[in-house]
Formats: C-alpha cells, structure tokens, sequence
C-alpha cells in the first residue's frame, strides 16, 4: 500500500504523564520493544530540551538498531525575531543526527498571539524558516500543527496558511493536533476532509482522549484522508493521556483489514504493552482494549455456555491475533460450563469427573456466599479446585499457632506490629518471629522465615499486592473482611484470597495460599 | 426537549467486571449517587437470577426513595416452547414491581441457533409474547437487541424483525446492543440509521469497548437518532468494560449542547464517579475523561506560564462544569475558596483569618499528599480545621500508649483479637481490655471502656461503617493504608479517616477522631 505511517510519541508526549519518569536507558528498552511492534516512527524525546534526551540521541547512535522503525528527534520552530540557522535550540535538533525531525508550530491564532506574543506572519515565518533550514541540512521533517482543531474552528483561514507554510517549505507530513483533547470524531473528520482538499498537503493526526474519543478521533481522521497516525503505548500522556497507539494499529489493521505490519508482530501486542508497563513502572489497566488482561475475561454464566459451544460467537477478535487469551472468570454467576471451562484453562480435565464437578461448583457457590470472590483470586481458585479434585496441592505444612501484635507508646510514636508462627514442616517444628509496618507484613516475615528453614526456595516469592474489602453487615467492625493477595515469582504473579470476620485471619489465608501455590506451581514437593 | 433516555447498567452490567461483586447495601448505595447525578433509568440487576438481586429490589421498595430515576428490572424473554405467563423468570420480573421492565432479546441468527437452541420463528415469538406479557401487567418494556450488530451485519433482516418484534408488541425502546464491543462508529452510525428508516422503532444504544470506541459508538448511535443511551459509571463492565455513562453525558451536554441534566448534577459528577468507586472498592482511573484526577492536570513548567496568561488555551472544558479541578494550578485561589466555604458551612468565619486559612491550607495540603482524602470525611476536616483555628476541640484524654494482639491456635480455630488501652482523662489514668473478631473492633471496645469511665455519654456512640483501601504503590510513594470510619449517635453519623502505613494504627486514628468529634458535637466538655 502506499506510505502509511505509524508514529509512537510515548517516549516524548507519553512522558508527559504524571509519574512516568524515563532514564536514557528505558528510553533505549521501550524503543526497542517498539521495533519489534512494527512501527515506522520512534520519537525519542527532545533533544536539548533537557540532558536526558539529549544523551538519549547520543547513545542511540551507537546502542541502538532499529529494524523497522525510524528514530525521530522532537523539537520547536525557531524562536520569533531569529533565524533558524542562529537558533540553539533548532540547531541541537541537527546534532542529535536522526534523519527525521518533527517540529511542533503553532496553528491557533490565540496560542500565538497571547501564548508566543508574536505576529500571526511571524510565526508562519518561523515555520517555513525552520522547515526549509532542516531540509537544507538532508533531514525529512515532520510538522505537529499543535491546537490545530481549535485553531481551525476560531479562525479556519489562519489555520490553513500555518499548513500551506509547512508544506510549501517541503514538510513531508503535517500532523493535526488535538492538543486539548476535545473533539469529536464528526469535527476531526470534517476538519481533515477540508484541510486535505484545500492543501493537497499529506496530512497526520495526534489525539488525546479528553472526551473518550481519542481513538475514534484518530480513526475518523484516516477516514477521512490522513495517512499518519501519532499516539502512545496504553495510551500514556498529559491529563487523560494520548490515543492508544496499539488500540489504534489493531483497528485499523483487523478492522478495516490495513496491510501495517506483520501478523506475527501485532501477535506480540499484548506482550509488549506489558513489556512497556514494567519499564514506565506504571500498573497495566485490566480493561485495556485488546491487550488488557481482562479485554477476553468472561463472568456471566449465561455466556460461558454458549462459549462452550461456539467462542466466535461472544469475541469480537480472535484473542492469539494480539497476542492476548480468552479467560473465564468464576464468580456466583458461574455456571457449571465456566468452571469446566476453567478447569480446562489449569489442565484439570472435568468433562469426565462429573461427581468432581458438583463439588468443585457447590464449594464455589458455599464459599462465594460467605464472601468469597474468585473471579479477582485464580491461584486461590485453581487451590480449591485441586484440592477438591483429589489432593494434587501438596501439603507442606502443619500450622500449630500464630500470633501478631501491634502496639503504640505515647500519643506520637508510630505503631510497630510482630508476629510469631509456630508450624510443623519437614519433620520438624519451626517457630519464628518477624517484625513489620502492620500486622500482615510481620506476619508475611515470619511466615517465611519459619517455612525458609525447610523451604529455601520461598525467597523467590514476594507479596506485591494486598487489597481488604469490608463486605457490608449491619455493624461495623463486624463484618466479614475479604483479603486478595497478590504473589510473584518475579516472571509471573498469582492472587489468593482470605475471607474472615477477622482481618488478619482472612490475611493469614490468602499469605499462606500464595506461599502454598507458589511452592506448587515451582513443582516443590511436601518435605 | 423530547424524551431522552439516560440509562444507568452499573448494578447490572457493570457488576459483571472482574473483581466487582456488589452487596444489596452496595446497590441501594449506588442508586442513591445515580440519582443525584439525574439519570432517567437505574438497572438495579436481574431479579430471579440471583437471591442478591431479588433481595434488592424487595428492600428499594421500602429503603429507595429516588427522585429522579426510574427502577428498571432487567430479565430476558421466556424460555423456547414455554409461554411467558408460566415462565418463572418471567414472574420473577413482575415480581419485583417495577414500572420499567427491561428484556435482553436475541437479534443475532447465529446466536438464536447456536446458543439459543432453536428456530428463527421461534426467537420472534418469544420476543412478541414476553413483551406483551409484561405490557399487559402495566409495565414499561424496554428491550436489549443482544449482538444486534454483529447479527445485522450477518443478517440484516432478521435483525430487523426482532426489533420489529418487539416494537409490534409494545415496547418503548429497543436498545441496540454491540454486544461483543468490536464496532467501529461508522457501522454503529449506518446501521441505526437503518433501521430508524427501515422500522421507525424509537432506539437506543448500548456500547462495549474493546474497540476503545464505547464513547463515540454511542454518540455516533445518538447521531444517527437514538433517544436512549446506555453506559456504566467509571466505564465498569465485562473485558474492556462498558460506555463510560459520564463521559457520554458530558459530551452530549456540554459538547453538544443538550439540556439532559441540571447543570449543578454534572458538577457534581467528580464526587459521584469517585464515590462509586469507594464502593466497588475499584480504584479510580487517573486518566478517566473529565472526573479522573488527572484529567485537568498540567505537568509542571511546561504550559504552566501559559496556563496563568489564558487557561482556557489549555482546557477543552472548564473542570467546574464535572466538578473537577485544574490540578497543577491546584491555586490557593481554588484551595482557599473551597476551606472557606468549609468552614462557613461549620460555622467558623475565615474570611477575617488570613493566617488561620493559610495554616489550614497549608495543614490539608501536607495531609493530602500523605494520603488523606477529606471530601471522604467531613469529620475529620472539621476537627482539623477546629484544631488549627484554635482549640475549640476539648482535649478529653492524653493516650498512653495501646496495643492488641490477635491470636490463633491450631489450623481451624478462629483468630481471637484482643486490645488494651491506656489514657489519662478527668484527672486519672485509666487502663482497659476489650476482646473483639478483629483488632480494631478489639481497640473499639478497649477506647469506649477506657473513656466511658470518665464520658459515660460515649455509650450513645456507635461505630458503623469502616472501610479500608491500600493506596497504590505505583506512584513511587510507599503503600499507606486509608481507614474511614463511620460513627453515629443513632440521630446522625459523620466519618472520621486515618492514615499510616500500619493498618491498625490508622484504624485506631479514625476509631478515637470518631469519638472525640461525637462527644464534642453533643457540646460535652473535657472533664
């Protein structure tokens, strides 16, 4: 097909969200899981603007090779009242050697005279200059016309000559910008049909999801003629962040059948989503399009039956085509085809084990009245499940007692908790005591310390979630307290639950199962 | 304007996400919020399918007293080869004595043969009986085309007569539903205005988002003449959830320009979007469209100059009009206004008190960046506030210190908590023990022994709401845990909040803020 660019800003535009924080060798990791995604353009940060970027481009000189997608260095048009040539700032935009430049340029009236405080002719003057300069120096240049929308409503002519600026200067592409993120897909696609027609200029879109229309904005604009399409891994940027660029990519690649890239490599859309989330250290959103752990998660047992019989019919994708899994979430609503199908998920074959099955169900059902919830707690799931199917959890302990104490002397003092566990493990009886920041954490010490001395192999395991729900009754305290539990083995995680009118006995639950199900999962057997 | 439906599935549909499991409590909570917000119709859940959702209808009858929404009961048509008169789940829905009845109906060939089990004639009638069924009992039907556009786009005009079923039979609106989320706006746009033309059934719209699209899905379908939208608060729902109902509204009124709520409801949208979350316990969405935290949020330096000279350059809205705030200018303009309306409400004129409201200012911002929340606890913002204005709070007892142990025998026996306390009050030391199911209704039975010696009046005082959340990590900040308790005197209750990172001791905060802010409304002094 002809040239269709698919251009990633999470590194620039992405970094603007509040707690992302990129060091030079992120920067280095996120552009290379971006390469493997298949896109064509990689903005790496603004050189100049601080050291950071500037060592980025540096170092991506020598550190990085990129296969598919191009390095692009971001910066601004020149300063009003200079030259191009004399501008430090458009000059570090040359030094940071990358083959493409995306400039930002005004194209709102307003933004230029009360923002910039320049002249409307200046600041097409300082377009044109800063283009033509780049282009002189071999570079293709990309232009982000910034508040284009809201320029081109309030004053459509202005908007238009900012475009025409950059494109008879020899921008190779002109990148609308919905900067505040309000529009609608009806404005974007109008205003791109009637730039496109009135240019001829080839023209780009970048969006943010102020409205919740971030994608479809993005989509409406190739619609209606743009060949050019900015956004961000899970959609990271400012305020309510930028178009999911991956969200963006599979709807136009499975939706409207675009030859992007590869099969293969949007198959590795899931994984790299996670990939970029462990580096930005920015937890993944379970309801992400496409890629979010829940995006193929079934609840309703009314769908897990009809699943049974067809999956087509209830996916509106094929899961492996982004390289996400269709999950069934077991909850009171559960019938007995989703813990069939859940069994299957585990390797535990039901279909035959008619007897297993109504038992598995009606534990679920006892426990879920009592407060149990399994649709949040897998690994506390597949635990039941084993268990009722015939003992393939290994028992690797015999709990004797545990106590935790926490105490506070004077008014100011902070509270310190500890707990001491006594258990039979291995032929032996282990008694050890931890100290920690709250009941649960001394407990999760001392538990580990106890069962580490039969148990090397728990040092891998860490508690990396904790979550309590009071579930409602009439008086307070007395409620049941539902804890879920979150464990890694430092590759993967799994989350337990613990139901008790007691918190931290419904704690000790979910601690010990985590314990227990990473111990089985790693193949360790009772000792 | 002509009838326009807003039409709330959170309780229903929403519930249907991982991890979200609502009490009857949670239900008639939520209802309450909707209300406020000014939703014409309130799915409270399917009654038969579950003794949850029967039990909450049956006590809406009594405890909801809504004043803006109308009760739906949502149910599907009668079983194959049944009629509706004798079908149990049919009953189940005249049971619950709702004026609004809403139905899920097939629309889709594949899913009547394949997971339906039976015939394209068949599927027809069923929607025809059960429609009319409940018409003749008096109800107002509404009705979910299941999969309507995937089963369009595979047969369009079998997808046709179902809405013409059900239209024929008297419903009042047929909501198209895209079931599976994979639809892209044009086709939600092309297909209801095809049936618009093709039936002249009054529509409406019902939208998934694994296309990213739910937002603008659902304003395509009202584009294209749909009178009826449906959405869950905060977006919840199965895999990538449902329309967000509060971005859909903001767009319809304030973008659009159509007059469906109050403008004071929708400023009060931020408050209702986060109290839902309480109780679903799922933590907000920063970056949800205009009521996440950040959806107003400047990253510093940038825009900030900027921002000062003209605001509304960087602002698609303004965030009072959701009830939100620019939160890198979070001003002293913003932050005074609010503590002086404050503290007006609760009687203490700050306006003469330049000092007083700067030390107030300075108080709550310190708090809230350890993570204190005070919209969620008047309580606790008017003690500090009374604390900082000076001392009109009595000092009625000097802690000594506390602590309580919890405790476990053997692997089955239930935890044991047990706590004592040590203060000094009227003049003499007291020392008290109470036991409890949990360490901090152990604490509250210890403080009320240990007080009540010298305030008997503390007898009137009850704990009984507590709730907890562990504030997320993922902000770079160490996990702290939020503990808001709820007390009354049996006329009113107020909420007191704690923070610490141990959970007890945050617990123990709000337990004895609680307290001290009952007696001292009740006008008892120190003693």
């Amino acid at each position: 097909m002809s040239t269709f660019d698919v251009y990633d800003t999470t590194m620039r535009d992405g970094a603007q969200q509040e707690g992302i924080n990129l060091s030079v060798a992120d920067k280095l990791t996120i552009a290379r899981h971006l390469d493997d995604l298949g896109v064509t353009h990689v903005e790496g940060g603004w050189p100049g603007a601080n050291p950071n970027d500037t060592e980025f481009f540096a170092r991506a000189r020598s550190e990085l090779d990129l296969r598919n997608a191009t390095l692009a260095a971001f910066g601004s048009t020149r300063k009003a009242g200079t030259t191009a040539a004399s501008d430090p700032q458009v000059q570090a935009l040359l030094d940071a050697q990358t083959s493409v430049v995306t400039l930002v340029a005004k194209s709102h009236v307003g933004h230029v005279e009360r923002a910039l405080r320049t002249t409307r002719e200046e600041n097409l003057a300082m377009i044109a200059d800063t283009v033509a300069h780049l282009r002189e120096h071999g570079r293709t240049v990309m232009v982000d016309a910034e508040h284009f929308f809201d320029g081109y409503l309030l004053d459509r002519d202005y908007a238009m000559d900012c475009v025409a600026a950059a494109q008879d200067a020899g921008a190779e592409v002109v990148a609308l910008c919905d900067t505040n993120g309000g529009m609608l897909p009806g404005q974007v696609h109008e205003a791109v049909a009637d730039v496109l027609a009135a240019t001829g200029a080839r023209l780009g879109i970048h969006c943010h999801n102020d409205t919740g229309c971030a994608v479809a904005n993005s989509m409406a604009a190739v619609d209606a003629g743009a060949t050019h399409v900015q956004g961000t891994i899970n959609g990271y940027g400012e305020r309510t962040g930028n178009a999911d660029l991956i969200t963006v990519l599979a709807n136009l690649q499975l939706k409207r059948g675009m030859d992007l890239v590869e099969p293969y490599r949007l198959q590795d859309a899931t994984r790299i989503a996670h990939a970029v989330s462990e580096v930005t250290n920015y937890p993944p959103f379970s309801r992400q399009p496409y890629v979010g752990a829940g995006a193929f998660a079934h609840k309703a047992g009314l769908h897990a039956s009809a699943i049974k019989v067809d999956p087509d019919l209830y996916q509106h994708i094929e899961p492996k085509d982004v390289g996400n899994d269709m999950r069934m979430l077991v909850s009171d609503m559960a019938g007995r085809a989703t813990v069939e199908l859940k069994g299957r998920e585990i390797g535990v074959d039901l279909s035959e084990d008619e007897p297993a099955l109504r038992r598995v169900l009606a534990r679920v059902k006892e426990l879920e009245q009592r407060g149990y919830t399994f649709d949040a707690a897998d690994a506390g799931f597949e635990l039941l499940l084993r268990r009722e199917v015939g003992g393939s959890v290994p028992d690797y302990a015999q709990v004797e007692s545990w106590r935790v104490m926490t105490d506070v002397r004077g008014s100011d003092a902070a509270a310190l908790s500890e707990a001491t566990v006594k258990m039979h493990a291995g032929g032996q009886r282990v008694v050890a005591t931890g100290e920690g920041n709250g009941p649960v954490n001394a407990l999760d010490h001392a538990l580990r310390q106890a069962l580490g001395v039969v148990y090397p192999e728990i040092e891998q395991l860490e508690l990396v979630d904790y979550r309590v729900r009071i579930l409602d009754a009439a008086h307070g305290t007395d409620a049941v307290t539902r804890v879920l539990i979150e464990t890694s083995d430092g590759t993967t995680s799994w989350t337990t639950i613990g139901v008790a009118a007691n918190i931290v006995e419904a704690s000790w639950e979910a601690l010990l199962d985590g314990i227990v199900y990473g111990l089985s999962r790693a193949g360790i057997p009772a000792r």
